[in-house]
């Protein structure tokens, strides 16, 4: 059978492998985390995040990228958006021009506010690439629970190639061609998640948190047509589906850290406290940049912003933008017809 | 200060009605139930529907229909969207011309089909007419939770005479003139919220319902756009706001309803359970008629369809649903471009 790579082994690379190993590929997985590795080849269990899930024998960890690479088929970078860059250029050495990169990260980078693709076309310019997204919380991927993704390539038959190899009976996927939009709304809900966050750790209801979703997609959307998307790929699983999934699961970190902001704890205690890499702080911060740079109005980008760079009060921050003065909901949903 | 009525004292319209009296109004509540109306207004708290809340002074219940709408500004239709025929005829030898309906049911009428503002018109011909709708559990807004509304109505002037008198600091309204999207978008979300319950009694997971929600919103708007709506409402507060407070809230008893069947109840038997109207089986009814005779592609409110009048396995159908055939997401989309 053929061989596949995942670079991360974090809960959603491990559930991607876990996926195209129960199809049956060669799964290696790769981690710079000596202990960790051997923790799991000698377990079969990915403990720390994707406890109770048996990985199968066809799915090894390596810390060599080299061995991890060699001979995929497919690149799965599995690793934190402001990682790609050093990932790809680390394996620039060993890599085909044929093997597809397959990004599964979201997130911009820092300092360029490049989106991933074009991070990776930075450094892997031969390579085909494809971005792998939507509602999918890893966790329910793992348990084999009915999950829809998209594909988006600028080629074809690339995305219908890495269709193939990802489609089971319980993980649909879908292509779009629209590799700006899906990559964007991927990147940028969790940005409203984390202000969803915020919302619950502020004691907001299911009403104030819905109105944020509702201005939040189309926010979103309006900067993604400024930067090239079709904006109706955000009305897809890739924008509001992701979006929903985010915002109202206990699964999203970025909510969680957003609930500790909320709660009234400083962005360092919140880092501290989740551990894990919250993408949603640093999408806020390039996507201000963004919108500040292309003129786009994105009052809850800048409102998040604002709680974590002027030290505002959350509460009067959020219903400041709750009860904002517009009153004709159509000059709302006008400014993005016109694509503003 | 000006009286304003509210008939029916269910959660919404007790809701309703504390928010106009803590604005100052007058507020008439009617109930067809005596016992009910004694108990509210000995003990000031409406037990049943609204527990814990402390009805004001200015706000009294009484079973006259004659001695509410008598005098009242507005007259808000808080009753099941199936008796507001009922409820309309009845008021008719008492209203008069300039008193302003304010339908906040969210249905469509059994038989007919029709839209409620239409059902309004046919008995009360003469009335000016809005409709009031939008993400906005009744407990949460009882408890001054930030809350958005939309006010719909084919007369601005109208609308804006009735934004003004529900504003307030924790009760945002926004107008639009797209009254049938609107209406739509409050009616069809219940099928999506049944269809959401229906994931979760099964055990599926958030991806599975994400998914769902997203498709749902997509097949709302194509049957809307097919009766005359802007497709730009179902992306604002009483499309995709209402949809996701709907199909994510415990509060929501479309969701309790689709729960029960999921679960393996029969209808009956769930019915019986909630024991409160349950809009979405009636809305599920009346919108596959429809679909069928305007020819709108509708596989989320057939599968349910089906559920509920074919003994068909929920589990099998969902599943069917979630994986059926189209790869490629913007067939998907492309559909609703075209307005199909």
């Amino acid at each position: 059978m053929e061989k596949v790579c995942v670079l991360g082994t974090g809960s959603w690379g491990s559930a991607l492998g876990l996926t195209l190993a129960k199809k049956g590929y060669e799964v290696s997985m790769w981690t710079l985390n000596e202990e960790q590795a051997k923790k799991i080849n000698s377990t079969k269990e990915n403990i720390d995040y994707l406890p109770g899930v048996l990985f199968p024998n066809n799915m090894i960890v390596t810390t060599s990228l080299e061995e991890a690479v060699s001979n995929s088929i497919i690149v799965v970078l599995a690793v934190p958006s402001q990682a790609i860059r050093s990932v790809c250029n680390q394996i620039k050495p060993f890599i085909k021009d044929e093997q597809i990169m397959v990004d599964v990260a979201k997130g911009l980078e820092k300092g360029t506010g490049l989106r991933l693709s074009e991070v990776v076309e930075e450094e892997l310019p031969n390579n085909p690439y494809v971005t792998l997204s939507g509602p999918s919380h890893a966790e329910e991927v793992a348990r084999d629970i009915p999950t829809t993704v998209v594909v988006a390539s600028t080629n074809l038959e690339i995305a219908r190639r890495v269709q193939d190899i990802f489609m089971g009976p319980k993980f649909r996927v879908y292509t779009n061609p629209d590799i700006v939009g899906v990559e964007l709304g991927g990147a940028l809900k969790n940005i409203i998640a984390f202000g969803a966050g915020i919302c619950d750790g502020l004691g907001l209801g299911d009403n104030s948190k819905a109105a944020l979703m509702t201005r939040g997609i189309r926010e979103i959307s309006r900067l993604g047509v400024a930067m090239g998307a079709d904006a109706s790929t955000f009305s897809g699983l890739s924008g509001i589906g992701d979006l929903i999934v985010t915002c109202t699961s206990m699964h999203s970190r970025n909510r969680r850290a957003g609930i500790l902001i909320g709660q009234g704890k400083s962005l360092e205690e919140t880092l501290e406290e989740v551990k894990m890499v919250v993408e949603g702080i640093t999408a806020t911060e390039v996507a201000y940049e963004i919108s500040k740079k292309l003129n786009v109005d994105m009052p809850i980008t800048s409102a998040i912003y604002s709680i974590l760079h002027s030290n505002l009060n959350p509460n009067e921050v959020v219903i400041d933008l709750m009860m904002r003065n517009k009153t004709h909901e159509m000059e709302e949903i006008v400014d993005e017809k016109l694509g503003f």
